[in-house]
């Protein structure tokens, strides 16, 4: 593995798990490992989870973290092949992203869709630029497409709860006022593909994420009929994928409730909008899972920085 | 002491003066006590001092600093118990305060008052609901009603300048453009009470702050009467706090002089804007303590953070 | 040398270059050096490398960097002697810089020109007040009349380049849309004045830099006769110094093409816009050296900040 940007870069996601259960018992095992090593977090977007444990991950590593914002402390990139670049961008991307490889050993990009051009989003033109043109490895903070970070993070939490050996574990989608993108939902559905459960998707019709994802995952447009049996309940809002990047309806039937719920455990990336994804009852339930997610965000970043480190020694 | 979030969480304020002296003395000699813990420095305003000591404090203690300018790095955040979140705000207190503190062993807070709910800023509602949801310390950078690392300091300054053993020290309000908050003036009300001085506060009728604050500590509405034999005066405006929030009057007859100074050392918290609060004169003479308070808050920060990780070993 | 503020602060450029190039064969040589020492990056303006490459100079050198956008993350500064400040600045320089030397070891400032204010911007008066009210070294990371960090790293990235004893320097104006600094190429021409090389400048009619900068080097309005024979063509844009900061003219038979440059190598400073400076098959091709600047300006910071050090120690 060179870079991380999708969960398609886990080749073992079993084997993945145990070792980041592993440094999560021991988090400073490592502190030699990224000596002297830079990364660079280079955000498009705000964040709050991904920038702090992204850093707290490194720094576990022993790495030294330098934090953009890259709209504001920087320059407008450019991303387009051949432009005359006499708008508002001032700077290349070819650029950019060579001149940040050689001063950080990786470089680590936040950059989230349009929502309104479903072909330049689903061409990850950000994350491939960098890809293309640093000569250092990349990590995915959250693309247009995909979340890996918090994908393996799922799959982590998911394993240390369980306590069947094939859970059932369903994707809900729940409703928000905006139009929010498919990367967590996405990254999420190609993680439990890759893990040994039972996974099906609920959402509204005219939710349905892209068939390219979900495949062969069972996707049910009754939310109460997917809850059944439910172990654990992975909530997430997206904007529909067929009609582009439109909210369709903030139908609050399908806001997770505890009597919803039942006995199941209940999941979400946060942030968290209360009382309009899911009910305040749930969050401050046992049944949330929500803050350990949060917390395993640190060693799943830690697992992709180690093994990015120990494959470029 | 768990969390540090008022001049009332210092037990015993002459003890931890002569520890921050001492500490000043040789800076580095605890650099072991925090190595390979995290700080995070939570920012809802604008901060220089603030910003740059307690990141020189908890380096001097071997600790990670981490900053975060939550409103533009990160999600605005909802407050509000029981709230049906489909407004501005993104994230709740309850999981961003439980959440970061999976992240950082230290949570420093900075969070301004409204100005113009008196209620909401005297229920310390962001720094109370910090302490409430995480799981770690809470320090306050500075709060809505009060600043007690500045406080702190300055019974430091005090401490390292007085040449009598019972000093007259003088908190007189002075006149500014723009409605300030109290938290300053509180906090060095509190800790001057807690000190062995003779203490007074000068300022304009309708500008009293609050009586829980100020309790027996005489108010002066007559400067001149004020000044008279005082060694220290603390300087700072403050917007009215039984109108709440309002500039009643930008009196420049209340402006600190060198004539009105006489023998007495200056002293402001900064930033400070000359020739309205205070003349030229006075800062540029050797009558100014104020840059030496400003070094002062690297070493009351690091008391105070140096007391929590031994208290939390 | 104290402070860092200007080509002219260099004693002697070939014994630097020298210097440089040995850091960068061992850059972790010297990391005791600044072993608990911080420095603070203060940015009134965008950077990407220089914001980058000096963190990395500093972590190489063992120091803590500390990094503020002054504007959005403290106070407006005010700069003036004797203002009254009710307006819009809340701090003045003299007390910021001076607090500010009491947490950093050494502070780095970046202030671009008004580009108004001819007489304002040639007394560097955001510097100048820095180096005079600080009780630390100042670097400049980009005043409004130089870039000495660049300079260094110019110097430094043609010495490695050069095939001949005295190789041709051509220093071009290009065209932009937008009124740019003349800071760049006023520390090039400085530069270059100290090397051993031969050294033109070719501008359009109205775009003569500041006389008192260019001194007896020759300025050639007709790009192609400058060009002729050039081992290295260093490309900026700079707005008019005459009709001061004004955009006389885009003439885009002025970029640089692949056809013009020849033989010879390209250089800039970055970031640069493409087909507008210059076209894509110059940056895309081998005669392009501005990914190899960009990575010394890592090493011309590590020396700057490393000579400060020793001197200081």
């Amino acid at each position: 593995m060179k870079h991380y940007t999708s969960i398609h870069d886990i080749d073992n996601i079993k084997a993945w798990v145990e070792d980041a259960k592993a440094l999560k018992q021991d988090p400073l095992k490592h502190i030699e490992l990224g000596k002297n090593k830079t990364i660079g977090l280079l955000f498009f977007n705000s964040s709050l989870r991904t920038r702090l444990s992204t850093q707290k991950a490194a720094l576990n590593l022993g790495m030294n973290p330098i934090v953009m914002n890259v709209s504001g402390d920087a320059w407008g990139i450019e991303f387009g092949d051949g432009t005359v670049m006499n708008g508002n961008t001032a700077e290349h991307i070819k650029e950019a992203s060579a001149v940040v490889s050689q001063y950080c050993d990786i470089i680590a990009v936040r950059a989230f869709p349009t929502l309104t051009d479903k072909v330049k989003d689903e061409s990850e033109h950000v994350m491939n630029s960098f890809k293309k043109y640093a000569s250092v490895p990349i990590v995915s903070m959250e693309s247009a497409t995909g979340h890996p970070l918090q994908g393996l993070t799922d799959a982590i939490t998911i394993a240390e709860h369980t306590k069947v050996t094939k859970p059932k574990v369903v994707l809900s989608w729940a409703p928000h006022i905006k139009a929010l993108p498919h990367a967590v939902a996405n990254s999420f559905v190609q993680a439990m593909q890759k893990m040994d459960v039972e996974f099906v998707i609920a959402n509204p019709e005219g939710y349905n994420l892209s068939p390219e994802i979900t495949g062969d995952t069972p996707i049910i447009h009754n939310q109460e009929e997917a809850f059944a049996n439910a172990d654990f309940v992975y909530t997430k809002n997206w904007s529909s994928y067929n009609d582009y990047g439109k909210v369709l309806n903030t139908d609050s039937s399908w806001t997770i409730t505890k009597d919803k719920l039942g006995e199941a455990k209940f999941m979400h990336c946060l942030p968290v909008r209360r009382n309009v994804v899911v009910e305040d009852a749930v969050l401050d339930s046992d049944s949330s899972l929500v803050i350990e997610q949060a917390n395993n965000r640190t060693f799943a970043a830690q697992l992709v920085l180690k093994k990015i480190l120990e494959n470029n020694k």
